[in-house]
């Protein structure tokens, strides 16, 4: 650190600099972040300063995370699920699994069985819990296979996991059968849903994947990614909120006297601009952004098959991959674990932003 | 989640009508958070969208991510400290006792042994990896009793911990001591400065207290609260840092191949309004905040004292603590675990704010 300050417009004109480096949205069609909504980006200003962590000195932002669980709770057809805001789905997947970790206490060697897609937050969760990771390799379609998902579950397991839009794939498991394995066995059933929750209830004729499936314990959502909000904000939803009193800890001088999240000081700001996208957009404003990203999904499919590369699988969601290929330079699009072309489809990736796309790859083709 | 979407007056107006049930930071007397400094809510702004967790697509903001580190680094006298942005001091804590446990594997019922002043993130973090927590008493001034702590290290401890800058008094460890038993003891040592490490570098005379201490392993330390950043931005650092290496997991699909940070998605715009804050001020511009903070507090405490208020401890740094009475009402106060009253005065704690809460004091006594 410089022994002397610099001048407000040198710091601003170095910052500029330095984000000039970043790459334009217009080019990604890689990540599951999106550009924020403008008026999740209004929002974090008049609520910069809040914090989450401290709900008593900011009761008007604390009711905001109040309706935000509460929305995303009837999203997932349940209005009286429990939840907080996250710093995003590993945050979220670690707390559902910590809840199903003291759920089952006594156990000396946990275990949880989760499918082959599961997001890397799995392997940090299970490194930090002292929890063995059991992998369901893939069925059809890459979705999870159920009848070896129930086979590897046993006395030691205490949760398992679907995932409703794969990272890699953008599939959904099959959430019934999960729902009818954990019930089964009396297991903890995580969905993980940080990308597909704000996806596949916009689709028509969704797969049934939260709260009405019977047996799923706790889902992870994410505004930050589909919800357009500004990065961090996911969100843990738990369908019997008071399990949450598992994770309590004391924390005295605070005006609350004990929490259960995993960050103290938590961002109101990111909460509010999460609020904001989706009271402006309603049910029916996500309906059509969801269809536009579909739209745009077909188009880049059909438009790539056109030059002879093969999709990997017919998506369900906004995720477009395809056998192996080269793309043009300057466009970033990122490859599966069996080294498939990946390419995620979110609002920024516009249809002018595909057909530029196509109108380059037609140059190497 | 409603049908229709509302228009977007309504929806700033809704928000803004929560907002303002949120109490003014010139009566909040009891925080570590402050109001951010106007230059990193305007670079907020230009950052915002930008993801740390991918840093392929965002080299620009990742640089920002590497300065910032070196100059907090530079202030904690190594410059060669490794580091990331975390989402504040529960997660640098958590993430400093992994790095430890990873480096002593195979003990079978591992402990860390940490000050009876320690924030709860330690709690936490002890539940999540199975560690048997060792809480040393206090010794003189409500610092950690350090004879007693080397009493309390055994062949299962796998690191200790102090305190620059406690949360409930303001005070510091004998960080040099502690050091001492690290080294002695063949332990890792972290300093939680989650509060301090952006306070007494700025102090006159100040004790040691970071990496210039032989023995010291990691700082935690917070932008979010004496750096001014928007929330949320902390800091961890390691003397070694190739020790985050003991964390990383695979990360296919993303333009790194590995990652040790806790969360995914990671915000680059508390990051980079974090570092205009540095660059604006350097550090005669904190040691001015600082000396400003610390002449309220002692203001605070003279004018507590003239109302028959007794101080609970000579405070380092800018908390205030007075034996137990009553305070005006619409102001906010905490208590510490001892009873005490407790005051931090942080930059939003002006001269003004606290002659206004003394003469409210004065109508009361």
């Amino acid at each position: 650190m410089e022994e002397k300050g610099c001048k407000r417009e040198e710091v601003i004109s170095l910052l500029s600099g330095y984000r000039s480096e970043d790459l334009h949205h217009d080019h990604i069609l890689s990540s599951m972040c999106t550009i924020p909504h403008e008026i999740a980006v209004s929002v974090h200003e008049m609520f910069s300063g809040t914090n989450l962590g401290d709900p008593g000195l900011f009761p008007g932002t604390t009711q905001i995370e109040d309706r935000l669980v509460h929305s995303l709770g009837e999203l997932m057809h349940h209005p009286k699920a429990g939840g907080y805001a996250t710093s995003g789905g590993t945050e979220s997947n670690l707390q559902a699994i910590r809840i199903a970790k003291k759920l089952k206490p006594g156990i000396i060697n946990p275990n949880i069985v989760v499918p082959a897609s599961a997001h890397f937050s799995f392997d940090k969760t299970c490194d930090m819990l002292g929890l063995e990771m059991r992998t369901v390799p893939y069925g059809k379609n890459y979705t999870v296979d159920c009848d070896k998902m129930a086979e590897m579950t046993d006395k030691n397991t205490i949760a398992v996991a679907g995932i409703a839009g794969t990272t890699e794939y953008g599939m959904i498991d099959d959430i019934e059968r999960i729902g009818r394995i954990a019930l089964e066995n009396d297991l903890f059933f995580h969905v993980d849903a940080a990308f597909g929750g704000m996806v596949i209830p916009f689709l028509p004729n969704p797969a049934p994947f939260d709260f009405e499936v019977p047996g799923v314990s706790s889902i992870s959502l994410d505004p930050h990614k589909m919800g357009m909000s500004t990065i961090p904000c996911g969100c843990l939803l738990l369908r019997e909120p008071e399990q949450f009193g598992t994770l309590n800890v004391d924390t005295p001088y605070l005006t609350v006297k004990k929490e259960c999240t995993l960050a103290g000081t938590r961002p109101g700001a990111d909460v509010a601009g999460a609020y904001a996208v989706i009271k402006l957009l309603g049910r029916e404003g996500f309906r059509s952004v969801v269809a536009g990203c579909m739209e745009n999904t077909r188009r880049l499919i059909e438009g790539m098959e056109a030059f002879g590369y093969v999709r990997a699988v017919d998506p369900v969601m906004n995720v477009a991959t395809f056998g192996d290929g080269s793309v043009p330079k300057g466009w970033v699009v990122s490859h599966t674990r069996f080294g498939h072309l990946r390419f995620v489809v979110m609002p920024h990736v516009t249809r002018d932003v595909v057909e530029n796309f196509l109108a380059d790859v037609a140059k190497i083709n």
